[in-house]
């Protein structure tokens, strides 16, 4: 069975993620084998759902048995792009970009970010933890150099196109954005966008379904000093 | 038709916020109608998704003549509860608090951040653009009086549980939580998660997909003056 079948949905990636996530976790209590029962209470699935996502990828457990722990959590590492580490370019030295550079799980997943692009004269120079920030006019050099597929991208939404237009044409593959923008790339290009806007409105969605009443926007002065 | 049917699904949310997001950009741009073809284009999703959607709320647009883009706009806003603001308590006031405190859309989106939280004596009682950090200590009696329901949670991993405990016992109904943690929370309560590493692993599983492959983490040496 080939390791990439054509369609698997978005959603069925995230929750091998969270298989994976999982098994790793079982794998430090010491589990060895696993039910797709226990996996998917775990993960906040169904034993079916856990069944039919791993069958894409071939053939995993025995009957009765379950999975095995390590062996699925390799296979998982794999079949995710984890099994080599990924460089990653970081576009956008300020707040955002700060916080995901110290954002403690890409590292231990595997994505490391090698290099820091800005276009603040202020910040070029400058290192974060050792790895320097450059003009974002080093962008090609550093990316062909570094043989760079993965950019992070963190700038103000006006500047996110021209910049995205700029990392496609020199190699970048797969783009994380954290710009509020929308962002158009060709074909075979990856864009994943996290918009932290929308997350909100899920919830507010949420708590409308269900009746409740938003406060009032007041200011915190009452225990002033 | 009641407002809220019983089974929306997280992904017909989503796009609802999408066909909000561009039915507010065609008003900027002039338009007055739109049709179900053009707001799945602008979306990436078709135009009978679009129809599925927005039949789930009642019935919107004329045959032929498409939707009424103000009148849906509005009603979407309704819908997804952003007809009034919610006032946000920050939990964290560290990198990733700070950079969710400076991102530019929720402000916009109707999410106003009142108060902040945080445990370390050195950040407390500092102010950011005039909303005081406050002891994590005094959660209670700050969610109380602003009326709070909705925090981002943007603390260490070890120490989120800890702390969504203490919010949902304070009255909090929705959470966004940062930390690389999966969280456990009573029915009633909504948690969604921003897991940059899982984002990441979405465009690894893609590019590997693809056949591209990673390129060696090393060291961004060759251009040091």
């Amino acid at each position: 069975m080939p390791p990439f079948p054509r369609k698997v949905s978005d959603s069925t990636v995230r929750r091998c993620s969270l298989y994976l996530r999982t098994l790793e976790a079982m794998e430090e209590e010491g589990a060895t084998t696993v039910s797709s029962r226990v996996l998917a209470q775990r993960v906040g699935t169904t034993a079916a759902q856990v069944r039919k996502d791993l069958s894409l990828f071939g053939t995993f457990g025995t009957r009765g048995l379950g999975y095995e722990v390590r062996s699925l959590r390799e296979r998982l590492r794999e079949i995710l792009g984890l099994a080599q580490e990924w460089p990653i370019a970081l576009i956008g030295a300020g707040r955002i970009g700060s916080a995901l550079f110290e954002y403690p799980n890409l590292r231990r997943r595997g994505f490391e970010i090698v290099t820091i692009l800005d276009r603040d004269p202020r910040k070029i120079g400058r290192s974060w933890d050792g790895v320097r920030i450059r003009s974002i006019d080093e962008v090609g050099e550093v990316i062909e150099r570094l043989r760079i597929k993965v950019a992070l991208v963190a700038v103000p939404a006006s500047e996110a196109q021209g910049i995205v237009d700029r990392l496609v044409g020199c190699g970048i593959r797969g783009i994380l954005n954290l710009a509020p923008a929308r962002l158009r790339v060709p074909d075979g290009v990856t864009v994943n966008e996290v918009d932290l806007a929308l997350e909100l409105e899920v919830i507010s969605y949420a708590l409308g379904a269900r009746g409740a009443v938003p406060g009032e926007i007041r200011q915190d002065v009452t225990s002033d000093p």
